[in-house]
């Protein structure tokens, strides 16, 4: 209602509007006709022209001639997103490890370090360590780049205001201010945007991914715990406080298994790294090798992974139908140990789904695993930064 | 995405979206002044002034001089909604009952009918009943009117492209299209557009209700089955086809109590009439009746009764935490039958929602009764067809 009552916007703001329009689309889609602007934006020649010429004076995109098209007369111009010389940072914050790139306009992964991520460790020493990575990324940066900003994906709980880490039980964080940590180990003043790594994932998976297209989207995230992004009507799904997706805290089991959260019988105690594990008579492993050593052996025939599998998957859609019945989405994608989980339980999961889910909420849904794969996060992380160049391009450049 | 990479709209486009801007305020307010509407609404008073004498010229708004003030100086002009003159009819077909109303601009019942409906009767029998209401009330309407559409409210599931019942477990419906039908019924040319009971409720009361100001809303609604209408970032979730909401066939107990679905286990097999009733040891009960009986005699005592409507809040506080997970709402809202469980078992309801709900989840959501009561239901189907309007002002009028 509020967006709705809305006057229509000033003159300024259209032009706002139209070069974030048009720089969205090349950043999206990478080179582009002016032709094909023209007709994909809805505006004449001589407003591509204006809002072109403006957003390569700031150096966001520059015109060329297309590649050889082999067609007969004049071509049209190709506008393309400065990929080489715009670009943000991007960090990811995971249970077993750090991660930092470099993420160029239109979505390229320039530059990239990881490290390994001792389990508990606490904020204080995550972000010297991210830091560091990003000060050796920056030395190999051509002089004359425009850095826009930064994202930073985690697995845990993110306040929408301010991307304070509220609780993330799988890392032990509560109320941790990582962004605000970052900059002051760096020294910048670059705007340094915080989001769950579900969220961040889905927000990338729809931009480019494979969920591209989709209006309703459901990707669920499992490391230890379990999360969900959603992409609802086009747009993410944050809930009022910015923490709206925590499917793995739905209570599936009444008096089941303790959680890491204190509950008991929550989605991820059964399909999350500790309950698989301990399926499977492995409750003393810990960590994705120990899980992709159980899948492995499933796939080798041992009978009591193969059991724990199946029981997981079966819980895996067991919760897919109750969200898919929630939300009708048209994709459910599956990321982290659930990709893994759905790809060694399909069956289980696919013969869940249909039993509990209703007829009309399931005649349209697709089950996907992700196209970006574990970049997701990362190019989901720098998808935050752009935002705010998109937002307003001549004010960022 | 799709929304944001449009391009900036044309002049045509900006005047229509600001009368119809100006149109949903005095909608949803009432009558203002043009200075408030000035401030509002960010124009300058000139605009306000030309788009009030356009809309007042289609018979919209009129203007006049407000009430006394008791304030020195000239007054303002009011814009006032022509609420007695432009308006829309608004059906909802509930498990126990049809009604029909004529609905103002601005929200009001100007005429109302009820009328007892049979369990089980067939979507060809309800459209010619309602017709007859409408056409009665039709009779006093007075000559300068203007009605601009229908909304029906059902509970079931609708399509969203069109607006066929999908399915309605609770009165057996399955592909109903009750919006053809009433119109080849009332052999009118009005568009009739049809919606679930639950969302159009939510609707009515993010727009004028208890949840005016609220973005992030949860409407449970239930009758002998439960449902959900959701507001999240401000907007209704529909889903992918329009069945959204669908929460009291989330399955809570696993190989429970067989629900009128088909599946086991259902949220509203706990919480729903034929639950309540069953626990209640009056499973040959049927009907609001019998329920608001239950109600009462816990109220008075019963044991069997309390332990039975305990036991069903408890449920409702279970269900409510998966979802509060899920949304993270500030508002959850119980109309319908959910309204009297919650009010009969708020202490069970409150205390299964703290300790199954994320803190952070739980910090800023407050539980509520409606505040149109049983009418938004009538005031949502009524909206549906004034959005109509509001998107476009000078094309309806």
């Amino acid at each position: 209602m509020t967006v709705a009552m809305r006057a229509g916007p000033s003159q300024d703001e259209i032009r706002r509007q139209n070069l974030g329009a048009l720089l969205r689309y090349v950043h999206v889609r990478g080179a582009t006709t002016r032709a094909e602007l023209t007709t994909a934006l809805g505006l004449n020649r001589s407003t591509i022209g204006a809002l072109t010429a403006d957003l390569a004076g700031a150096g966001l995109v520059s015109e060329g001639t297309p590649k050889e098209t082999g067609r007969a007369g004049r071509p049209s111009l190709v506008v393309r997103p400065e990929s080489a010389r715009v670009y943000a940072y991007a960090y990811s914050i995971e249970v077993d490890r750090l991660r930092a790139a470099r993420v160029g306009l239109g979505g390229e992964v320039l530059d990239r370090r990881e490290l390994e991520r001792p389990r508990n460790l606490v904020a204080g020493d995550a972000a010297p360590l991210l830091a560091d990575a990003v000060r050796e990324m920056h030395r190999a940066v051509p002089p004359d780049s425009i850095c826009v900003g930064a994202g930073v994906a985690v697995c845990g709980m993110v306040r929408r205001e301010d991307g304070l880490v509220r609780l993330s039980p799988t890392t032990g964080w509560v109320d941790e201010p990582i962004g605000a940590a970052l900059a002051a180990e760096l020294g910048v003043d670059v705007p340094i945007t915080v989001g769950n790594v579900a969220d961040v994932a889905a927000f990338a998976e729809h931009a480019r991914g494979v969920a591209a297209g989709c209006d309703n989207v459901i990707y669920l995230y499992g490391d230890v715990g379990v999360g969900a992004g959603i992409i609802a009507g086009g747009r993410r799904l944050t809930g009022h406080g910015g923490y709206s997706g925590e499917v793995g805290h739905m209570v599936v089991v009444r008096d089941g298994v303790l959680c890491d959260c204190g509950r008991r019988g929550c989605w991820e105690t059964e399909i999350g790294e500790h309950g698989l594990l301990r399926a499977a008579g492995r409750s003393d492993a810990r960590g994705r090798e120990a899980l992709l050593a159980l899948f492995d052996a499933a796939d080798r025939g041992d009978a009591r992974a193969q059991t724990a599998v199946r029981q997981a998957g079966d819980w895996l859609g067991f919760g897919v139908a109750n969200l898919v019945n929630i939300f009708n989405p048209e994709m459910v994608i599956f990321g982290g140990t659930m990709r893994d989980l759905y790809l060694a339980a399909a069956a289980q999961v696919r013969s869940r789904l249909n039993s509990n889910g209703l007829p009309a909420c399931l005649e349209h849904v697709r089950l996907r695993t992700p196209k970006l794969g574990d970049d997701a996060a990362l190019i989901g992380a720098a998808e935050l930064a752009f935002e705010r160049l998109l937002a307003d391009p001549l004010d960022v450049g």
